[in-house]
């Protein structure tokens, strides 16, 4: 895909030299030197920033008069590296489109990490240097962080949380209550792309097309879509849960029915196929490069024609809009002609998918 | 101590009915029904508030212009009930006194949860309301939240990440480069008390004392120390690697050198004993609940009494100053007469403190 970042370790090697700390000790998280050493060595120079630069308990950053978006996710995704990125690349994309879902231009990001004792040094390496390539593609700056390291056995080598701010422009009010009967639902594009990349790599499963996880930042398609129209009700990603969680979710905080056509929904052939095997419902898998836009009918062409001039929206289609009918409950009409209710994902499909 | 909060759980039951779900689940965290249900009965009413309702992807709120500070930390202790407090109550002071560190009036609080499948609900839903009345002690509210489960024996018990957002009065310049040779030096209490509670439970030793953690919220000790004087140079809570390694940081930050005495230097008999009993050096124990202060001399008495004024800082003392001799070096002046060099902590005294 056009854009999609791949880590470049050519003629660079571990900042922590690998033959005196192979693994990540209990040391590299207690507050004594080999920690200064972890962060002056491989996380300053790599996230790189004034602000970082003092380690201050906290960064400190101006802001003009306005509306702020503070937003946290913790990511716990097993395998840590996985065809089209890694756990770092999922934090750092993740943390911003949670930001760009509420209309907000990400601005700084913070990083907290919990190392299981024993990971290699290098693989610690690999995903600072992947966030730090991910936090540029989106234009932000991961401006403060901790590292706690815990016992081998009581962790899964990595789990990152992100916290991130961003800054909402004057006029944009995007949230999940704001739904409207005779919004246009658009989604940006293939779903379903991440969870059956991760699943596939779990179960082993090779499959002819190389099937790669969406991961991307969508601050920029939806600074494009907001140039388009101001008047975008509703912005969310449909990762953990999918695109069927996301939308019961809308329709219950907006009070209103949703009714979506199956023709119309994005899905390759190579992800249709592996979700056969796997035996999973594309409409509950993860995205974590995709968005759901409702917006009023009147501006829907103006945006989607924005999204399809992005390289993250360039497959964006109209997959369905808000009625008044059924409250609450999202419809699904058929290829084959009948329609049925598309309910929320009870239970646990796809574990630690982020 | 006074003002030591103690969660009370008289009348009141678990929200989630523990006889359904005695355990926390794989799909409390999959981010379809049951994780809607842990949101809706446990954490939205507990933590309510305007911006955490509406259960956007990050919560929205207003700013005037002016100087934001931005903080992180991940807590990973071990036990997570432990004599004072508990993982929450120490994920909420944690980051209430990282933003305070940066003489910010701390505001907003997100936290991100991992918890191990198979933790008892009514642990969690203790540490829930733990965290919630640490908030309102502290005047923060905790805004957006994430929440993770993993499988069992992939994590431990509950890990908690909170970052914090807080708001920096104008004329306040506090940071860890900033000590100047004269700045006196003032620590807010009694050391060492949060790292010996927690080694005195895991090693199960009684003691006659009860060793409590000093967990607190330091903001409001913050706020009366700014109205004593604005031109406190260093704020810095002497968490992992206790006040040893927190000066040590500040000497090497700021290029000074600083001289500390040890008989000025607050510290329990209970405390003093658990320490020659478990084998540790007090200065590098963690603390809770305690500051360090560096003040220029002309308001060092001010500020003092300002701290003992309130109840977080009854005990300060003024227990070194800074100098031009030695930068970057810590050197105390033992009680017997001699003086030696206070190094920065070497590996790991005390894994999963905090």
């Amino acid at each position: 895909m056009a854009n999609r970042q791949e880590v470049d370790f050519s003629g660079l090697s571990c900042p922590i030299p690998i033959t005196d700390y192979p693994r990540v000790l209990l040391a590299h998280g207690g507050g004594g030197k080999l920690s200064q050493d972890l962060i002056r060595k491989m996380f300053l120079p790599e996230f790189s920033n004034a602000m970082l630069e003092p380690l201050h308990d906290g960064a400190v950053f101006p802001v003009d008069a306005g509306r702020l978006a503070f937003s946290t996710d913790s990511y716990v995704i097993n395998p840590i590296f996985f065809p089209g990125g890694d756990i770092g690349k999922l934090a750092v994309n993740g943390t911003v489109n949670d930001l760009a879902m509420c209309g907000a231009k990400p601005l700084y990001l913070s990083v907290g990490l919990i190392i299981e004792e024993g990971l290699p040094m290098e693989d610690l390496w690999r995903v600072v240097r992947s966030m730090q390539l991910a936090a540029k593609e989106a234009g932000v700056a991961i401006v403060t962080g901790d590292t706690k390291v815990v016992e081998k056995g009581k962790g899964d080598k990595l789990f990152i949380t992100t916290s991130g701010v961003g800054v909402i422009a004057p006029g944009v009010v995007i949230g999940p209550t704001a739904a409207s009967v005779g919004d246009k639902i658009i989604l940006s594009g293939f779903i379903a792309e991440h969870g059956i990349a991760i699943m596939s790599v779990r179960e082993g499963l090779e499959f002819e097309a190389r099937l790669e996880s969406d991961s991307a930042p969508l601050n920029e398609l939806v600074n494009v879509m907001l140039q388009a129209s101001m008047s975008i009700h509703v912005l969310r990603d449909p990762t953990r849960g999918g695109v069927a969680s996301a939308l019961n979710e809308i329709a219950q905080a907006s009070k209103v029915g949703i009714t979506i056509s199956e023709d119309r929904i994005p899905l390759s052939e190579g992800v249709r196929g592996a979700c056969e095997i796997l035996g999973l419902d594309p409409l509950y898998v993860a995205n974590e490069g995709k968005l759901l836009a409702f917006v009023p009918p009147a501006d829907a062409e103006a945006v989607l024609q924005a999204m399809r001039s992005h390289p993250y929206g360039r497959d964006a289609v109209i997959v369905g809009e808000v009625v008044a009918n059924h409250p609450g409950t999202v419809v699904m009409k058929s290829t084959i002609g009948g329609s049925r209710v598309v309910d929320m994902l009870s239970g646990e499909q796809l574990p630690r998918i982020c």
